[in-house]
């Protein structure tokens, strides 16, 4: 039996769970694939910080790059360009690559993929081997259509204020509990989830858009109040990534909606992440799993590794494409206006909504709120007639968000 | 790009979806696989029946088992032990072999496995990737419980039950739209999903048990009144293939549960299949999809065809196992007995159950049912009870299901 030589660059979470996994199911994963997974080396940014590990550390990368002895190198050291360098630097190597750095990936998926095979399924969904099931599984399949719940800080922080938390006190916990980044901006924004979406979109459609064309909207407007609304109208409000394909154009937004509480993904509680893939053979698949913490994601890590040097890959570029335009997006909408200034908005709003020809399906006012569901509109004239609202002291605070499906 | 030459044993169904997909997905195929897939030969049974395909077809394996241009063989004929001869004569050939045939791998999978790489994705669920998660994605992980809805018929008829049609006439249904075998026993009788729970069991756990050590029931004494009393007890009655490790020890299991309402498999409803996964590292993570159809079944079976030949396949024997005995199994039990002969069954079962150490959780009498919801107890004294409430005449129609979890 061989021995893989791992070098390893950073060890978060994420890394010490590679170390943890390797040692207790060491021989399970030999049996596996074949080969005895070791790792010989680390590189940290910190040497201080004491860590049980039983390999060499060091500070610089080229310990692992220019280690000949080296067969793969796994980056977890977050961060773009120099993650970007150290990815080309090992895969020009011939080493293979395994990575779970997602804001890398979004920007630089395609120049990596022609240099070499490389595990990436801890990108996207922590532990849940969503990339595999594309890639390997569903190959078979134009997908359609992809609908998901990528960011589990986010579902956290909503299914928290399901229960009657803030926002701000939901956040907090996430952030005490270790599910979001420091930096909680990436999460809460929707940036997260979209670099997560683009991941799905390249294998999925093999198309190459940017995060500027995308629609991304995170959760950091939902009140309280709008969670007691989708109890209401029998919706619970998840934070959804959502890729369509309908000819030869694809929609690709990132945003909070008012989801059918019967869909599979109204299921989809706290941390957890799950990703609904709709191809044209298999018909609908739904894969549900941890999208986050150290073990979950280190699981796929090595799951990479067992199999990454084993990888056959061909070059690909992507296919040109067209995205959906705001003009092309269509959905019912729920609109919120706050009346502690003034209460009777509908006379205000409904002069605008009709200027930019979206019709009103229903109307209600509550305490200090009130409500306005919308029939199907496109999403141009939805922000258009946002645009046009906020012109107007009393409408100022106005909210939207998509009613879905 | 290179040409991946194949051979089809088998057009039904699932075979006439083979072609279709390598027909209408031909070129995106081509891009992620880096070779084209052509049939270039078929057999079948009977060759007087026309067939819409663009290959020679004749009805010799040895057509296509001694042809050396074909790379791939496609096994979609049925039946055991022709099926695994075809089987062993590719795979000693090194050509690759792609099969859904989920009989003759329970049997014969072990002695396969040391010959080459083999596909057998569309073996269990059909088109969902449960095989490549298990042996891939959570490639990680020491596997510590399956749980699985495996079989679409039986769910099928089951889901049809719950909306108050009787067995007979959903059976009949399923048969009509084409979901059950012309033979239906092998479904309803639970051979069909241990067969499936048997090939999940070897790449979970590297063991191999045989059919005789598990306990097998099907759904045929499933009645309407038992989906009514199911509702009231805020359950709904799946047949589940359940795999529990604990300690050194495996219980292996397929029946009718009534499940709780609240668990993830409780809503696969209709021909859908859901396997839930415990993984150490992992977690909990849950695959939903189409497990039966020609188009989703093929799209498996393509899947296979794209990466069998790169697959790499190490030998390996299975790990020698304990399984638990029904002394070790326990259970809550939901027991039924119809009153028409006789009104005060609680009598005479009060005894019997005593005698075998089980205590009565809940009783409760309607029309001419008797229901008994026992404690937690051991699947042995259960069958104990079981046998000797059948010698009293006024009990011979009791049985027995197991509330999960």
């Amino acid at each position: 039996m061989g021995i893989l030589n791992i070098g390893i660059i950073g060890l978060g979470c994420v890394g010490m769970g590679v170390v943890e996994i390797l040692k207790k199911n060491r021989a399970l994963i030999a049996k596996r694939c074949g080969h005895e997974l070791v790792i010989t080396r680390g590189v940290v940014q910190d040497l201080s910080k004491k860590r049980a590990v039983d390999f060499p550390l060091s500070d610089r990368l080229e310990d692992i790059l220019e280690d000949p002895s080296i067969d793969v190198v796994v980056e977890l050291m977050g961060g773009v360009e120099q993650a970007f360098q150290v990815a080309q630097r090992a895969l020009k190597q011939k080493k293979g690559f395994v990575t779970a750095n997602k804001a890398m990936l979004a920007q630089h998926y395609y120049s990596l993929q022609n240099l070499g095979a490389m595990g990436f399924e801890a990108s996207v969904c922590g532990g849940l081997p969503i990339l595999n099931a594309l890639q390997e599984g569903l190959g078979a399949n134009e997908v359609l259509g992809i609908q998901g719940i990528l960011n589990g800080t986010t579902n956290f922080i909503l299914s928290q204020m399901e229960q009657g938390q803030d926002f701000a006190s939901a956040l907090q916990q996430a952030q005490a509990l270790g599910y979001a980044e420091a930096n909680a901006h990436l999460d809460i924004s929707g940036l997260d989830s979209a670099h997560k979406l683009l991941i799905l979109t390249f294998l999925a459609f093999h198309i190459q858009p940017s995060l500027d064309e995308m629609f991304i909207e995170g959760i950091e407007r939902i009140k309280l109040i709008d969670m007691h609304y989708a109890k209401r109208l029998e919706r619970t409000i998840k934070h959804l990534a959502l890729a369509h394909k309908q000819g030869d154009k694809i929609a690709l937004s990132v945003c909070p909606v008012l989801l059918d509480q019967n869909h599979v993904l109204a299921r989809v509680e706290g941390v957890m992440n799950g990703v609904c893939v709709l191809g044209d053979c298999l018909g609908e698949s739904f894969y549900y799993g941890a999208g986050a913490g150290g073990l979950a994601t280190a699981s796929a890590v090595v799951g990479d590794l067992m199999g990454v040097l084993n990888k056959k890959f061909y070059p690909t570029s992507p296919t040109p494409h067209t995205l959906k335009t705001p003009q092309e997006i269509q959905s019912a909408y729920y609109l919120r206006v706050d009346l502690s200034q003034y209460n009777n908005p509908l006379s205000l709003i409904s002069p605008v909504l009709e200027e930019c020809h979206i019709k009103i399906c229903a109307y209600f006012q509550e305490d200090k709120t009130c409500i306005v569901i919308t029939e199907i509109a496109t999403q141009a004239h939805i922000q258009q007639a946002l645009l046009l609202c906020r012109q107007i002291p009393e409408l100022q605070g106005i909210y939207a968000m998509r009613l879905y499906p």
